[in-house]
C-alpha cells in the first residue's frame, strides 16, 4: 500500500483513535490539526500529557484520581467534612461536582456490587469507606450510584452495612429530568416520580 | 468554585478540547480514560505527539506535511512519477491516497484563491507547480479541488497557468456519489451528472 505520511503519524493516528468520542476519521482529522498547530496544541498537548502522567495518583482517602494525594477534594478545607457522597467513578465525582451544589467529600466506589461480572464487596473501596462512617466525623452518607440494576443493588448492600455506624444513609431522589418531556420516559422513573411527589401550593 | 482535580488535568482537559470532533464533554471523557490507561495510552500519545512534533517539516518539493522532506509520496519510487494531482490541503492528498486508485505523486496548494479572504497566486504553492510541470518528465497534471466556487476559481486558474507549460491537464469528474441518492443531491450535481453521462451498453 502506498503511504503518504510517515510511521510515527500513523502511531499518533492510531492512539488517538482509542480517546472516546474519536474513531479513525476524526483520529486523522485531529492528528492533521495538530500537525498544523505544532507550536500551540501539539506540543503543549505532549507536555501536558507528560505532566499528569507522571503525578497520576489514586487518593488513599477517597479513591478519586488526581494528581496529589490527598486528592483536591480530600483537601479543601472549605468542604464539609461531615458528608461524604458516594459514587461508582471518577466520572461520577466531577459530574456532580460540576453541578456545584454538593460542597461535602466524595468515595469512589470504583464500581458497583455485579453477580454476572463476579464483582463482590472486597473487589470494591468499600472498606475504607465504612472506616471513613465510623470516625464520628461524618453524619450523613449519600448513596449516588446509577439508578441501574447493578447500582441499585450496590445502593443496598452499602445501606445495609452503613446502618451499623449509625451515620444518616440518604440516596438520591428518582423522578422527572429537568428539562426531560413525560411523554419519553420510562415506566419506572414515572412511577417513581409520582410515588415522591411534592406540595406545591 | 471548588476543584476535584489539579489544574494540570484542567489544562489536558482544555487543549483535547481544540481537537476536531472533541468538545469539553468529550474531552473530559478522554481525560479520564488516559487517566485510568496511563501505561497503555496516556504515555505512549505523549511519547508519539513528541516524537512526531519532533520531525513535521513541509516537503519543499510538494507541500505535504510529514516526518521527513522529501515526503514519502515524494521519495516513493514505485510512483508514477508524470503525474502529478493537485489539491488544496494535505487532508486531501490523505483521503486520495487512501481509496488507492492513484499512484502517482501530488502537490498541496495551501488553499485556494479566494477575493474576499485576500488570498491571491502568491499565497498558494502555485509558483513550485508551474516549475514542477515544465521538467518534461510530467505529462499530466490533475486538478483534484474541492467543487466549492473558490476551488472551481482555482482550477480555472491552474488550468490557464498550466496550459503554457504544454502538459495534459484534467479535473476530477463531478456526478452522482456512489452510494448517493438522487432526492438528496443538488441541482448543479444533478446537471453535471447528466451533462457527463455514459454509454452503459
Amino acid at each position: 500500500m502506498p503511504r503518504s505520511h510517515g510511521s510515527e503519524i500513523d502511531t499518533l493516528i492510531q492512539l488517538l483513535a482509542k480517546l472516546p468520542g474519536l474513531g479513525p476519521r476524526s483520529a486523522r482529522r485531529s492528528t492533521l490539526q495538530l500537525l498544523k498547530k505544532k507550536d500551540s496544541v501539539m506540543i503543549p498537548l505532549a507536555d501536558a500529557l507528560m505532566r499528569v502522567a507522571d503525578k497520576i495518583v489514586i487518593c488513599a482517602t477517597c479513591g478519586n484520581i488526581d494528581t496529589s494525594d490527598p486528592c483536591h477534594v480530600c483537601e479543601d478545607v472549605r468542604r464539609d467534612r461531615t458528608t461524604i457522597c458516594v459514587v461508582e467513578d471518577v466520572a461520577d465525582l466531577w459530574a456532580l461536582d460540576r453541578s456545584e451544589t454538593f460542597k461535602g467529600l466524595y468515595h469512589v466506589l470504583g464500581g458497583t456490587l455485579s453477580a454476572l461480572d463476579g464483582v463482590g464487596p472486597d473487589e470494591l473501596n468499600i472498606a475504607s469507606l465504612l472506616d471513613r462512617a465510623v470516625t464520628g466525623e461524618v453524619s450523613e452518607v449519600i448513596l449516588a450510584l446509577n439508578a441501574t440494576v447493578d447500582g441499585l443493588t450496590t445502593s443496598h448492600y452499602l445501606a445495609e452495612r452503613l446502618s451499623e455506624s449509625g451515620v444518616k444513609v440518604t440516596a438520591l431522589a428518582h423522578g422527572v429530568p429537568v428539562g426531560g418531556e413525560l411523554d419519553y420516559l420510562d415506566d419506572g422513573t414515572l412511577a417513581a416520580a409520582l410515588k415522591a411527589r411534592s406540595n406545591v401550593s
